[in-house]
């Protein structure tokens, strides 16, 4: 039985303790001079429930650029507007690459293993582009409502950054585009997929924004009805085989979360029924998930009993 | 809230019948005569939980050839026998590739997968063939004292034929043997593999025998500890973002729960702290998946609310 | 030994006899409108040896676009630029693979395994463009001065047609940058190399242009140098190789000459000192190469001996 | 206009002296201890042409394991008994991939892409398996008769390690099986193909062996047909965009000779219509080719104006 998150506060701070040095163990992305800059020793968690308890320790207030994550708000956005019909276009099988891969999409003619690789994302950029009139704005008044937060805001530094780096992303466009899967123009896609990268938000906001994943589609916060229960329900399956990179495997055997990681150091764990767990760390293991994030997460599941697969 | 399986004997009856002629999109599997011959017509569906309940319907009782789902039990022997240093020689992370691809076990240098893959059981009956004297009875006593049941036996014929049409494994495993991550002979290894292959059990038997992963580890019939609470957890991790073949990610998207299935038809779902479903119709899919299987299965989760992902 | 062309213009006209309802075998190149167009019943041949002789037959006088054997005037006017260092930001080795993939260009990082495929090309078009001011007109006056013939231009017609489907090439170039293996912008590239493809010359005027590859290097008419010896060498070595895109062994092992051929139908084969064939027939088989222009090829070198591999 | 090889025996001494101490560049193949005991400062060089002399220098009537040239006699021996229906089982492409390659064969369906890859040999052992009842001696007969010297025999000691360290060519096989495309029982065929690959001769011996490719089929010592003009054209085709490993692109840029080397330290060219130049040397550079071998031939090809690309 899942434990109440009431006095974890206590249990955070330890565990942040022990993480101390752990972030030695990694490297900051450092693709683009502005990720390059973030201090490596921050590090921040929240854990917010569906009953309306948040709980936080570190630097959980700070905002950082979520990167990847960005790729779940996307997704339930371009699920929204095309119905099943999205199925189509993107897969949702795990890949069994690197998420830049650029093999597999060949082989497939064009078609995305699932939507939370890079190839992907850019399809649903070109969904919401497509459907939206400006889709950037859309993207960002949808994680303001989730989040109950105006303030929050594209760190354009990054995202001129993104746009100067972003040939491989071009090349998965182009390559997409060659089989007639992407419908705009490829700067504009890149364009709003670097945009939704971009997104600087803390993890009492992340945490807070997807809570509807855990509670069947329902924001409980608002009552709002952000999506289908089928729809939440094929999110965390997604995450579940396929949201964190090719360490996918090893987190569902490890910890046992549907989970998404950027980055920008940030990673969220959907608790479905309970709540979200959201953690900040910028270095990086091999696989691009941060490795104290990684910690984090799977100490708190642990602790509280959290896995989907007991 | 997971439903309870009291009366839904009739319940079970009604899906039956809505797959009627449904195992007519399939193909029963041809590659040897002795899978071939198979009445194509014949489906069964067991519910086994872990409060010692069982429903069964159809040709639940009648014995069929377990194939893949075999992986299931040599990988909780080889975890018992070799403990963490097993994840040495066989990863956990889905193939995104069809689940007899050589190309990927040459890309990662002879390191499987995971163990539900070809190359990944093959590694696995390495494990029992070096660690047992007698690795194939080891192997079915193990399967009777799960099922209660002695008369669980090896099908001859069948047997006979995979090895006939085994050169595909070979090559599986003399390549991971030329890069030093197989011990045995391969005559050895590919004896004991489809020696597992063709057991022969009926959805009663394999539902009663898998309670233990829905138990954390525990057969709540005897009590005894099949492995350890983590080991059960990883099993399920495994199957969730694995069990399925290159259709792993739809299932868990359309079903959600962690699932094996066998190209004798067979396939097996497992609920956490509740129980195990297990079907069986011979026809399958492009991906070797029971098609009646899946609709089975995804009926049931949705009709008792069992998705991990809810 | 080799035979003499006088008086072979009535073996030409009979070779094309043979082949008169072959076109039918083959299809002509529609990925664009302007090609698509090309009636598919023309065909044409010359032979110009290095004596300064030249026979023609059927359409040799009419132009056609002449695509990928672009490739050979531009990898030669990047070798007189760049020397030695060229060959490290692209290889000479066959490819393996049909002309156009980008798997190979992932795996080896950005360097194209050849001057002659796709990506080896735009390699090429982005040294061109980053070493002349403009490198489309000094594409135009090389040729000219290699064809003697001021009134060769660009089809503008197939230039706006390439560009418009010239994603899976922006691709390409794309992956390559994101290897930092091309400098100029490639919107840049792309036209360049897009200009180049859409040159339309005739039989006569190609294999005029080329009897320096035939000569050591000197165009035998002006006795300008045009490259090295050592450079018609290798430029003579790679079209043995890898000229004929994924058909290249099957045309050394029929045939036996260095060979271009590109999708607007046109081949062309040079004979170490002797001189160099031209085909035209749009029709092209599964490979990319025209199925008229291949059997033509074979039947004069057949006939006149000149075979490299005898 | 190639040189007379009379007198050249100074040449060949001068050219042994200036790779003195190149031989220290590569490493001696150490996968079996029966290879890797072998001294690595031997070298020699054998020129045989097709007007009956013969030069030779340095250690070139030593004896060494002829491994891959050993490709050439059975490829002759295979055309001469199937006719052009290998070609329905073998291709002729290069393969754009290391010589041992698995991962094209499974795309390619079990369709090696050339006869001088690994798995193409395998495919023509069994060809010769199948067709001879005793196969192995058949083949050395052919080496003998073509040698004129009795005595050539298998080096029983490189024999047995081959066989010990033979998983990854039993992957080939038992692939290739696993598509219908062997026949006979894989040990058969790994016994023959390591039996071919264990024969040791002397430069000299395969020099004059070898005379026959570079003269139209014809034997010159014996005048005896060994195959069909045709054929010796096409086999000098294939050495010349596939025998040297993945190293073949980059040797006929700069050397311009069909040829083919072993991973013994042995390198053979074909000059048609004029000879055969025969090197040995153990140490081999990355791509399993002989470093001082490349140097000598291409030194030779050079000094007497061999290439057939000029």
């Amino acid at each position: 039985m899942k434990k109440n998150i009431v006095d974890i506060q206590t249990k955070l701070q330890a565990l942040l303790l022990t993480q101390h040095d752990n972030y030695l163990q990694g490297a900051v992305a450092d693709y683009i001079p502005a990720l390059a800059k973030v201090k490596p020793d921050l590090m921040g968690i929240s854990v917010a429930t569906i009953d309306g308890k948040h709980v936080g320790a570190g630097d959980y207030q700070r905002t950082f650029s979520i990167q990847s994550i960005s790729k779940i708000f996307g997704l339930v956005m371009a699920m929204n507007r095309m119905g099943d019909s999205l199925w189509q276009r993107v897969k949702m099988e795990p890949s069994g690459q690197p998420f830049n891969s650029i093999i597999q999409l060949e082989w497939e003619k064009g078609i995305p293993r699932n939507p939370v690789i890079n190839a992907g994302a850019l399809l649903i950029s070109d969904v919401l582009t497509t459907h939206y009139s400006s889709s950037k704005l859309a993207f960002l008044t949808f994680i303001r409502n989730l989040a109950g937060n105006d303030a929050i805001r594209v760190d354009n530094q990054v995202y001129q950054s993104e746009l100067t780096h972003g040939n491989r992303n071009a090349a998965l466009a182009y390559l997409m585009k060659s089989f007639d899967n992407i419908e705009a123009e490829i700067p504009k896609v890149l364009s709003h997929y670097f945009t939704q990268c971009s997104v600087a938000m803390s993890c009492q906001q992340l945490a807070q924004s997807l809570l509807f994943l855990a509670n069947k589609g329902v924001d409980p916060k608002s009552k709002k009805v952000i999506c289908s229960p089928k729809d939440a329900h094929r999110v965390n399956a997604i995450l579940s085989t396929s949201g964190m990179y090719d360490q996918s495997g090893e987190f569902a055997f490890s910890v046992g979360l549907p989970a998404k990681s950027g980055v920008g150091g940030g990673l969220i764990a959907i608790v479905p029924n309970y709540g979200v767990i959201c953690t900040w760390s910028p270095p990086l293991n091999e696989y691009g998930n941060s490795v104290v994030g990684m910690n984090l997460v799977a100490g708190i599941a642990e602790e509280l009993g959290l896995s989907i697969y007991h």
